[in-house]
């Protein structure tokens, strides 16, 4: 059996080594991707984001196991888009380990920057696909902190949850502004500390303050949070805000529940094909951009690329000037200015 | 006079027309920006990044005073890489303007994410660009969080101060490894705070770990913490660590007097005209990418795409093969296979 066979008749090294080919973005990579890429689709998958300090790895594990208890297979994808260069350094990986190892049904793989920021999100979007050929039923895909690159990670996911916790500072508060958007559930973790209940209250009235204003919440509803979560009268979906004590398990498995009923609602509208094309947008156009990017640099004739930097770092050009000029230079693979 | 003029003779309503042209990415934006390159390179740019509740905002206003006590003009420039959907929403921007406002010699904006996080990394360098030029002395670049994206624009300064405080949990150690190869100088603020000295021995120690294993350092130096910060006999530096409290103001003159210090350093060694080269290298990949890829899109036949991701998103084409198909379909845009 060659490694694509092995891999989907659930062998874990065979898993294993298809994921470090992708990683290292190795000749075979591409060939194993079209292989398996018909495979995949099956799994849904779940990012989960949030502040440091929130107990984000906890309430994975934590979740994993409850989904274990209920018989569904589970990977995990932690992402750290922190440790550009460390490379090997995993969050809270050895806790993981220790809870969750020798389980079968239980697929780990933690993942650091490599170069661009752009290539770690291309490189998650494959591990991810390798994984869901392998055929696990759920995916959780773990990034650390809530910049715009965990924001691009979290979104590739059918089902996001922003986790916070009470106390976590002044700047929290204008950090959930930026990912109301892409929560579809939030939990408040640590929900045992003081302050939970102004957490929660404030993410209502988040929710109130970012409610369509055609007349589709209730103001009772939006202002003071009693509307009821999850799919709307008018097919829109309200983000339910679910309380959680990871470290004693409280709350997972409504946590558990409140997923698989977001599942439902994707699949019953129109929601997954859509995101499903979305998320195939814009993983095309980071390949486009890099092959692009990379063809272009080898058909330019030896030292110019040098020559420009050298006369964009003394402001002799702008960068954009100089753009333009390599684009004319290679002239095949022009600016389009005289295409239709 | 135009608008280039009225910005380069101090006139501050140009200089907000000009950042708002280049933000919007207007038709005028390429020739403003050509017309002021040559005017940049003379500021002294300061990356300011850390994770939430650091105080980074309060060390900001209060180094931005104490460079003008000392009679240089200070830019500011606040990225908020958490907020791509918000666009206006700004962190601590009011109390910001109350401490600030008014004074001729600085100069603030707020930047919040619009569309892609490379689409913020560039614009921010252009918006940096177009304040050099308009004469600052110093520029302040701050960002909220450390993901990538703040490395990749604290990266785009000189001098990268990574903000620490006391007790903000866990993880913040796992951070410290992926923010430790870009610190130029690292502050530890709240320096009144129970734990300032084991957050100030994790920075020591981290120090003596990633140091080079070639006897550049002396065991008890790097282990205890006990080497002279800055530059070193072998011409490399050693970020200091340096305690502040910024809202008493209280370790913020001796930080500045480092940044200048890490300033000459710079000028002394090849090490700016290496970041200059480097930065320049990033920049222009930004730019080359998007322009290739829009025209690679320009000139696909109408619908292809649309197809394309569809065939991706029904799993029946991976993302990769994709790619080649679009390219190989723009031949004069091909995959350079054929190339030399």
């Amino acid at each position: 059996m060659d490694l694509v066979e092995q891999l989907l008749a659930g062998n874990r090294r065979a898993l294993a080594r298809v994921i470090s080919q992708v990683e290292d973005e190795t000749d075979a990579a591409q060939g194993l991707l079209a292989a398996l890429y018909g495979h995949t689709g099956r799994a849904h998958v779940i990012g989960i984001t949030g502040p440091p300090g929130s107990g984000k790895s906890t309430l994975v594990n934590t979740l994993a196991r409850t989904y274990r208890a209920t018989g569904k297979t589970v990977g995990i994808i932690a992402v750290d888009p922190t440790s550009p260069f460390s490379g090997g350094a995993l969050l809270g990986d050895r806790v993981r380990m220790r809870d969750l190892a020798g389980d079968p049904g239980i697929f780990i793989r933690s993942m650091a920057t490599r170069g661009s920021l752009g290539g770690l999100a291309r490189t998650t979007a494959d591990v991810l696909s390798v994984i869901d050929a392998a055929g696990f039923d759920r995916i959780l895909i773990e990034t650390v902190g809530v910049g715009q690159a965990e924001i691009d990670i979290a979104s590739a996911a059918h089902t996001t949850i922003v986790v916070e916790a009470p106390g976590l500072g002044d700047e929290v508060q204008a950090i959930k502004a930026g990912v109301l958007e892409i929560a579809d559930l939030f939990a408040v973790n640590k929900a045992d500390r003081d302050g939970v209940d102004h957490t929660v209250m404030a993410l209502h009235m988040m929710q109130g303050l970012a409610a369509p204003t055609g007349g589709h919440h209730r103001p009772d509803r939006a202002s003071h949070g009693h509307a009821e979560a999850g799919e709307q009268p008018d097919g829109s979906w309200l983000p339910p805000i679910i309380k959680t004590i990871a470290v004693r398990g409280e709350g997972v498995e409504e946590l558990r529940v409140w997923i698989e009923r977001h599942s439902e609602y994707l699949r019953s509208t129109r929601q997954l094909s859509q995101r499903e094309a979305g998320r195939a947008r814009s993983e095309l156009d980071q390949i486009l951009r890099d092959r692009l990017l990379a063809t272009l640099l080898r058909r330019l004739p030896p030292g110019q690329l040098d020559n420009i930097i050298d006369a964009i770092a003394r402001r002799e050009m702008d960068p954009y000037s100089a753009a333009d000029r390599l684009l004319a230079a290679c002239d095949h693979l022009g600016t389009g200015a005289g295409a239709p």
